[in-house]
């Protein structure tokens, strides 16, 4: 397609706007996430002289286009939401101005990231409402679409309000709180059950989780509080005991009872095995005594809506709007801004999609796409994990609850401006005379 | 974990195995991928300078403990099926043996990757299965959870039959037929439809498919159709055009029409749009005359099965058999082999888990499992892509049609041998007797 545009002299400023066109099931709101790869990928952006060469071997490529590409740089300005903000479907969450093949080129890559982050970040801030107060760790590494995929979702997942990742390497990038565990093979290498318990105590006297069903949940249960007591005695005290199959309603319920008969009502319980907001909903609706969970495989791979129809549309060309009118799937001309209106307490009201240059239709309505990128480089400074993890917290806290219902949430408003209706007609209407004749 | 193995002298050489504990819905079998990248990794095995200090400044870690981690290298031994090898539940894929450390330490990344890769080849088995020989390509890229994902879908998907990727990195990196497309936004962006087609068969003349629905299928094909033919006139010939929404069947029927009509009955047609292989099913079913297919977002994500129950776990420490108890969670204890018993004309009858040591359960039968990792060096050159590509197709043919049923297969017989069920029953008593007293 480059090369096409290249050799066609179709080389003027191009608009792109990046949006989702749809919710998956049971979903009313998404977490934007990903911005931070996009404009690291896009001030980074080149191709080196190995991948002038590999294309050049395909025998597809002219010489002088190559020249060009090996040359090719992101000079373009980005608008985009913060990372951590809710956003609606049709609402553009980036838009990229640059010559058209530099914002085309870095299309794949766009979509790509913001897809799957927002995706994990979504599933992850359910998960964490599900979770009522309590602790939400990441356990997702082995089951997410790869290690850039776990790495990413940890980041995404403490951004929502997760209280660490159990993905060391992801801790150490992101500045991530760690958690430990001990998995069942470390138990079945010891002579027994206890020692095992007594080794790991012994290596982490005051962080230890004992996983207790790799026998017998009640069985494990006793066992943990044999060597809890031990360690009381040394001056130590087990933090919490881990319960991973089985039904973990009652499990949990008798293991609690077990814990307090022996007055460790401080260790806490700690529960994991294939959870997800709708179970730990479930647990917690039932009144399972538990105090924190580990995450994964379903979470971590969002396997109810792993994908969404995100899209990164062309809006305008050479100064035109432009759009397609393909069967459903039609994008709305024109570079936008989007406001959002609130209501006296600050609560989420309705959104409103607008023209770039429109002003908002409401007093204190805010916009919330920012120039983040000019001229491929960035403006400002990235925010910290934990600044963009307050601005999540802050947002979902003002968004009804009718719309965080796990199973079919309430659509939130979110309205095209008169401004923007009247380009939209304008351009649909030119497009159906010059196309189709009409 | 690793700190209080090596804390208590727990050290002595271990085997995982690691297998899939059931089927996500609709399948009865699964497709290996991700050996490759699981032996490149054992082979460069180690914690930098760098991971040192990130460990020690988490102030969790014995400093001794952490000079030893220092100095860890992959030492082990590996026994795995060959990549692409059709494989089933409870079957190990992969035998890892080593001190205990080395061999736990690597489990999340052997089970993300071993995880990943075959649901992508299961999945993308499928869809090939279902274009009943017609050509699919990977449109994956946009929709994968992450760009790594995008990679290895690349891989997986020709590995099991694709004609090739849009992925031009995943092309240079393993070989792999790398096909273009236009965009949408690529025919925005020029004065009309025509024109962009125009354009791009200008610069490939001889290998252009246009995509025809960006503002009507018909209308579209009609505008293919007039620049196809002066592509002729200048003797180059259209390749196919691509329809990317709307009703894809009965698009393709007029789109054909007018095709032949206008005597560009060499003109190939191409559909996406959102497909997998209970689309292509229902399309082929029905007739639509459609010669290749790009799929992306269902397939590169296995959207009705993206986690498998895939799990790692110690059958054998010191010399002994374990084995971990949990509801619903029983593992088969000991190292292993997996034989695969035929009928005369080849095809799979049955498969038989069996101690490692045992021999085969009928004359014939093939053992699945063969060391190609000692001492931490991989024992030969890794297969090439077009070899395992091969490989797939072979034992894919053998897997009698009820297994590969679309919806509801019939699963596939797996037994477990004597020697097996005779050791399970040891073992299982042995822990019972030990840690439940029973």
């Amino acid at each position: 397609m480059a090369q096409a545009y290249w050799q066609s002299g179709t080389t003027a400023p191009a608009t792109f706007s990046l949006f989702f066109r749809s919710y998956p099931p049971d979903r009313s709101y998404f977490v934007f996430a990903g911005l931070a790869d996009v404009l690291e990928y896009l001030e980074r952006f080149r191709f080196t002289g190995g991948d002038i060469e590999g294309l050049r071997s395909l025998g597809k490529f002219d010489g002088e286009f190559l020249n060009y590409l090996a040359k090719l740089r992101f000079t373009g300005s980005v608008r985009a939401m913060r990372e951590g903000s809710l956003f609606f479907v049709n609402e553009p969450v980036i838009e990229v101005t640059a010559p058209v093949i530099e914002a085309q080129i870095v299309e794949t890559f766009l979509l790509n990231q913001v897809n799957v982050q927002s995706v994990l970040a979504t599933k992850a801030s359910r998960v964490v409402y599900a979770a009522r107060g309590r602790s939400v760790v990441d356990f997702a590494a082995r089951r997410t679409h790869g290690t850039e995929a776990a790495d990413r979702f940890a980041r995404a997942s403490y951004m929502v309000g997760f209280s660490g990742t159990s993905n060391v390497l992801a801790g150490a990038i992101y500045g991530i709180p760690t958690f430990g565990t001990m998995a069942h093979s470390f138990i079945t290498c010891f002579e027994s059950e206890a020692e095992s318990f007594r080794a790991y105590a012994s290596s982490f006297p005051d962080s230890s989780t004992f996983l207790v069903d790799s026998y017998d949940t009640i069985h494990g249960t006793r066992n943990a509080i044999e060597v809890a007591r031990e360690m009381r005695q040394r001056g130590h005290r087990l933090q919490a005991i881990r319960l991973d199959s089985g039904d973990l309603l009652s499990l949990s319920r008798k293991a609690r009872v077990l814990l307090d008969g022996a007055g460790l009502d401080d260790v806490q319980l700690f529960a994991s095995g294939g959870l997800d907001e709708f179970e730990l909903d479930a647990l917690l609706r039932a009144g399972a005594p538990i105090d924190g969970f580990g995450v994964g495989t379903k979470v971590g791979v969002s396997a109810d809506a792993p994908w969404t129809d995100c899209a990164y549309k062309l809006v305008e060309y050479a100064g035109q709007p432009v759009l397609k009118l393909s069967s459903g799937k039609m994008t709305l001309a024109g570079s936008k801004q989007v406001y959002r209106c609130r209501d006296e307490t600050g609560d989420y009201l309705r959104d409103v999609i607008a023209c770039a240059g429109e002003k908002a239709p409401q007093e204190d309505g805010e916009p919330l796409l920012h120039e983040v990128m000019r001229n491929g480089k960035r403006l400002g400074p990235q925010p910290t994990l934990q600044e963009l993890r307050e601005h999540f917290a802050q947002g979902f806290a003002h968004l009804p609850e009718c719309h965080k219902s796990l199973r079919s949430p309430a659509p939130y408003r979110v309205e095209v401006s008169a401004g923007l209706e009247r380009l939209q007609k304008q351009a649909t209407q030119k497009v159906r005379e010059k196309e189709l004749g009409e």
